[in-house]
């Protein structure tokens, strides 16, 4: 039974990602998209699936990528080892997407939603995160919101998981941004529940960022508005390369470096002791970035 | 004996960091500096030393620090396991610098240079690499020609270590820049000739770049030199948020955060499988980020 939900869940990534691509080509009709369809081997040197990378550049959205990959076969033992899951066998399909805008009043965001099978363990893991640069908290709780009616009863759990995890613990416990869902190892008994669940909340993702993009994407910006955006983008890139474990796994087991490292923007900047001006708008934001109810 | 040599090294990094400082301020008018002196506790909570971080910004220095610390105390039983003298407790001294020119005809440069004492083991530390993004080879005969003559015969050791060190692993092997030198638990078993030798070595900072910074400073730069170094200063992040020993260091241990990412340059740019152009001065470079003799 499970290779039939195998089956039907890479079939939906796959969909779910020529979705999203054709809703940013829509939005932006200036997106150039370069498609890599790559595989790999696996641990032993046999065949071991891959993926397909679409990077995007654009008027819009000025670096995006939105992966699919489907891998299996022997893992090295020792990292199985520590896995949820039993034995040195693994099947794990996914998409994972992130998103840049040019334009600092447009967040950007990230998203994942995963199934793996390690030995006689199959789980689901996954979520979405917003991270705005400008304080329109109509547009955090129209995310907060969706996914709030989405998750039900499980949102509560989930965006917990999601503002402990998206955190730059160097910097004092600040988060990449305000937060979304997260979850990992998601399995209730019910295969066939589960997946129904992992599906529907993929299928938000659309209807949760990008309002946010039409509503946004025309709003004139200051200098100081992107400034405080390349600055942000320089603490997303500390937490991908410092925390995101995603990121540590994909490059500590020979994942494909130019499809992991897709989530990086475009530009950033760093600055010795930076700090947005008392006051301004983008001051408000750092008090954003804790966790606080949005939905 | 040994409290004199740590008084006369700690005496050493700070004359160097205003010699360093000096020479800076010579080249570049324009040059902003901030100096935060800060303290710390250590393991223990007792006051455990601390530092003089300077921040610089300017025309000709985009954004450089040159930090000088002196560090003491108890520290993690469990850290302190993994390092290479006995007991928890430790003393630690040294000049730690980095230096990002706007003109990307100038190489960027970091250097530095340490004396550490743990229980009843003495050791120093330290080194010198440059990044390019233009391929001068005069420059880098230069700059290896400096440190070899002042490194006499542990030159080569010291080299190689370098090649070995400044790499980012997950780019197939590719170093960070051309290296220079580097070494890492350094005691002969003659305290006095070792001192002797780091702090000569240390002297050699100023010869072995400042003078490339006078050659080239003036020298025109066009739009792809400038894409070029933003996309290598990407490089630069990656390794020093994915593998730089001392980054990580100092941000398990609690360091000061913003003395540890000062290192950080101010501009970088990630494009997706960035490849300069076929046949360009950068696609020279790339085949000059792997060991080879430069003098």
């Amino acid at each position: 039974m499970t290779n039939q939900f195998k089956e039907k869940f890479l079939t939906h990534v796959r969909t779910l990602q020529d979705q999203i691509t054709q809703e940013m080509q829509r939005l932006d009709p200036s997106l150039k998209l370069i498609e890599d369809q790559w595989q790999r081997n696996d641990h032993a040197g046999q065949p071991g699936g891959g993926g397909r990378t679409r990077a995007f550049t654009g008027e819009i959205f000025e670096n995006a990528g939105v992966n699919t990959s489907c891998v299996f076969g022997k893992i090295d033992p020792v990292f199985a080892s520590k896995l949820q899951g039993t034995g040195d066998e693994m099947w794990a399909a996914g998409i994972s997407l992130i998103l840049h805008p040019r334009n600092p009043r447009v967040p950007t965001v990230h998203a994942n939603f995963r199934m793996i099978e390690q030995g006689s363990k199959v789980w689901f893991g996954g979520g979405a995160d917003l991270t705005p640069f400008y304080p329109h908290e109509d547009d955090f709780r129209h995310f907060h919101g969706t996914w709030k009616k989405a998750a039900g009863e499980h949102y509560a759990a989930m965006k917990k998981e999601c503002d402990q995890y998206f955190v730059n613990q160097h910097r004092d416990g600040e988060m990449r941004g305000i937060g979304g869902l997260f979850f990992d190892g998601y399995n209730s008994g019910n295969m066939e529940a589960d997946f129904a669940m992992v599906t529907e909340l993929s299928k938000q993702f659309i209807p949760s960022y990008f309002p946010l993009v039409e509503k946004r994407v025309n709003e004139d910006f200051t200098a100081e508005d992107e400034d405080f955006q390349l600055h942000r983008r320089g603490r997303y890139v500390e937490f991908n390369l410092l925390h995101d474990r995603g990121t540590l796994f994909g490059l500590k087991t020979n994942g494909r470096v130019d499809s992991i490292l897709i989530s990086l923007p475009a530009r950033c900047k760093f600055t010795y002791q930076y700090a947005p001006a008392v006051g301004s708008p983008h001051a408000k934001m750092l008090s954003y970035y804790r966790p606080q109810q949005w939905a």
